[in-house]
């Protein structure tokens, strides 16, 4: 899943993860201290940039990026075994994240999330009332260069409707899970069938 | 939408249009008489030997077969205007209509409608009353013949459970149209974001 900043993939995973429980975020890891209250494990495995190094040099990160001078990479293997016990991971990257993704020749859907428009896209940045015009100037630069993007994705959903993105979502899950399931069920079906 | 007599494609494809309006079967055109209550129209264009063999002349079928005889024919203009529409149109048509959809080069979602299991299929079969032994027989040859086509399908739906079944159609559907949306959200997004 990626969309720009401000197109709602917080809350939008949130309700996705919520109707569908097997589907979960990986565990990132970063280079980026703790904030109060994060857990180590749980919201991020915190780590220093020697050991991120070694991880990213070792080939363990499906995908990394640096961001704000911290790095954040998603560890393959945790991505491999979850997805191979059945489960469905979920990962909020961006474009340079997606790419180096479809890169490494997984079996990923790619989803695309947008704003409703530009104008919606800069009331809920300003809305957030954490960024400086500034920092809102530069997400919303960062958000053009992404959606020149969108078109490689398989999927892009609009965020105008939580309830409408939400189905949406919902069904790209299942409808590829059913898609995945079928090489499963022809191979069974020549036992049941011959 | 392919399936072995007796997998429950009738029931389900009901359950489908029930929950989604705008998927509609498309009005087969038929060489075959009409049976008391059928509606010319509804149910099937019922046109004479003559008209139909015209139209194939005309290459106006996008699949057609002869089954016990009789002609069928699934009328191309008919639905590529009703997709234009932005509608969906639900096809049920044996394997080599399929195939001939496929050829067509139209932009087609294949999904094939298996039963739980051979004895449950047999059970079904034998259920209806409606058919002799021999019948019985000849269908599930056909469908193990049919059966072997299914890897090639875009999806499959194994109708063991008419609730899930019905579930696993409806997201096909969602998914596929939120994966045709994306050219179109894209070209207005150039309008939008510029």
């Amino acid at each position: 899943m990626t969309g720009p900043s401000g197109a709602g993939k917080t809350t939008l995973s949130r309700r996705v993860m919520a109707e569908q429980p097997d589907v979960t975020f990986s565990v990132s890891y970063t280079t980026r201290p703790a904030r109060t209250g994060e857990v180590d494990g749980v919201d991020y495995h915190f780590v220093a940039a020697e050991e991120f190094e070694r991880r990213l040099a070792d080939r363990e990160f499906l995908e990394h990026a640096r961001v704000h001078g911290n790095l954040y990479g998603t560890h393959g293997p945790q991505v491999r075994d979850r997805v191979g016990a059945g489960g469905v991971v979920l990962l909020d990257i961006d474009v340079q994240g997606a790419r180096q993704v479809r890169a490494s020749g997984i079996d990923a859907v790619f989803l695309f999330v947008l704003p409703p428009s530009q104008a919606e896209l800069e009331r809920r940045l300003n809305q957030r009332g954490t960024d400086s015009a500034d920092v809102i100037a530069r997400r919303l630069g960062i958000a053009q260069r992404e959606m020149a993007e969108a078109p490689w994705f398989h999927y892009l959903v609009v965020n105008d409707d939580l309830e409408r993105a939400t189905g949406d979502f919902l069904a790209v899950v299942r409808a590829e899970r059913v898609r995945r399931a079928l090489p499963a069920v022809c191979r069974s079906l020549d036992l049941s069938f011959s």
